[in-house]
């Protein structure tokens, strides 16, 4: 059993923390937000992010850093992208031993292009952590929390380290695979959520099951090609922690983005649709960091450029529509052919 | 312009006809029961299998086989898979000049492992057909007629009558794709109803959106195990009609194939489903044919088989899925890893 600091109260550190307290960890979960740590300990409720459950008594929170920290072996980062930064910042400055880091962020950098350990990596110094895990995958956090059968991702530079994550959270209902991808992996996972938006449009605007399909299946190939061009292994993109994820995303009410895209359709304003979010919304800053990727390496990515137009150049959803089914005729599968011909020729 | 006959007056067989009589072709549309026919004629309905349209004046519905082809230079077949032999050596009776056959029809044979267009194959003589063509991908039917934006593939082992197909069938709400993996493009359409099958179970058992995403990803990577086995290319199990109709057919309630799960997941018989469903559940058959050949063959199937389990021997569903929870941990992609390497290094 082992002292993990879970960072992040929102509903995926929440849920996280219960999974890893019904293992017999102890576990402690941290908010910037002293009311919010007051309220979980109090209430054993998270109201505004995870409300249909009830806390147990062994997970205590935390307003104050130092203290959720001291003396725990392993740190569960599990906060938007926006915030990784900073964290790391007032971590670097009260962590004194050496822990094992776990991220559960799904985003990207805009401008710096940086995926989250990446981050993480900048701000840390080297010699207070052993190595960075990612734990990715189809996971909605509202029915982990409730215990429904669910199975993720660990991800790491090293194995040894992907498969100490996997012994701290695997169980009966939560089950762990490896893998040692970790730039396919954490990619995966944000740029699901630019497709998620798409999703969210297209069922906005009225169109079906087989739109919605053509759309998550054309816009996973996109996330191979720009993932492989990043250093990827274009096959972890057909794993849990691409298609499944994706899969999720983009088929599940509980979905912020897609719940983003669908206000899109009906005619918000991206400012608009901020605003009646309470969450953070990480597709619509990797679709900016995805654009200027895709752009920057001359990537063909139709669908993650039209939703940029969407988002940030005010363009009419269904006139992007409109492009994407009139393209000139093609051969499906002739890009990726030639992509993954390279990829396993070369090692 | 063509003149075309399609074959089947189900609900995709009416639909692909309503396409292409949008797209000026001569069209006529044949069931084997003559007040099916009649009902169509007069009514300009299809009250059973695609009740929500008006099928348009210019498609007639025949009974009378030998009519229905006569001066047709093109012949669609949309039949169920158990009808694909007799049909043909109909056909073969009355059929004298050289036709393009395109097919629709997504199954295996039991016992023969046949796909369809061997089957046809088999049952027309050579001289009779120029190609034998498979149009497949993600596609309610019940969208299509009502021209949803929707994509599917046209495959051949020629690409000359791939392209002959994708013209006929292209335009702004139908886009089409080519490739010339045939073995890939029909094990998928057939392989992903046994996935589906299991994803009704799954939202039958009150599982959540998170134990179906898992279930179809790792449900594709069998499908690309045994497709593989079989002569497939692995990466057309990622398009169109592998991952892209899956997830149609997994996360609709149009799907009968879903519906089916999620009775026998309520707990009724395999014979109470298919008594109440009064369509053609393709799922079990395929799911037989699967076994026996992953069976054969010595392929990592668990779910496929669980399924089969379910189906076939009255295993509890439920107890399936605990067993595949529960399983020793994994790699995640170490299989579908080692088989693509293979695929792509004998070329």
């Amino acid at each position: 059993m082992e002292k993990i600091a879970v960072l992040g109260a929102g509903s995926w550190g929440t849920a996280l923390a219960m999974v890893l307290n019904s293992n017999g960890h102890d576990v402690r979960l941290w908010t910037h937000i002293e009311k919010h740590a007051n309220e979980i300990n109090q209430t054993r409720r998270n109201e505004v992010y995870l409300k249909d459950v009830v806390i147990p008594d062994q997970i205590k929170a935390y307003f104050d850093l130092k203290e959720a920290i001291d003396d725990v072996s392993t740190i569960l980062l599990v906060l938007p992208t926006e915030a990784i930064r900073m964290v790391c910042q007032q971590l670097k400055a009260v962590l004194t031993d050496k822990v094992s880091i776990i991220h559960g962020t799904k985003g990207i950098e805009p401008e710096t292009f940086k995926r989250v350990s990446e981050m993480i990596e900048e701000e840390l110094p080297r010699e207070l952590y052993d190595e960075i895990v990612v734990l990715s995958g189809p996971s909605h956090a509202e029915e982990v929390s409730l215990g429904h059968p669910t199975t993720v991702t660990t991800t790491s530079k090293s194995e040894q380290a992907a498969l100490h994550a996997q012994g701290l959270f695997m169980n009966d209902r939560f089950r762990v695979y490896t893998s040692t991808d970790l730039i396919g992996v954490e990619l995966g996972g944000a740029l699901k959520n630019i497709i998620a938006l798409g999703a969210g449009i297209s069922d906005g605007l009225g169109f079906g099951d087989n739109a919605k399909a053509a759309l998550v299946t054309r816009g996973l190939a996109e996330m191979a090609r720009l993932g492989t061009a990043m250093g990827a292994d274009p096959l972890t993109f057909i794993g849990l922690t691409g298609i499944g994820d994706l899969i999720v995303t983009s088929t599940s009410r509980h979905s912020r983005n897609w719940n983003a895209g669908n206000l899109l359709a009906q005619g918000f304003s991206l400012d608009e649709v901020l605003a009646k979010m309470n969450m953070v919304v990480e597709g619509v800053r990797t679709a900016k960091a995805a654009y200027q990727l895709g752009k920057a390496k001359g990537i063909v990515m139709p669908i993650t450029f039209g939703i940029y137009k969407i988002l940030f150049e005010d363009a009419d959803p269904r006139e992007i529509v409109e492009q994407l089914m009139t393209r000139s005729k093609r051969n499906e599968v002739d890009e990726v052919h030639t992509l993954l011909k390279q990829y396993y020729r070369q090692d």
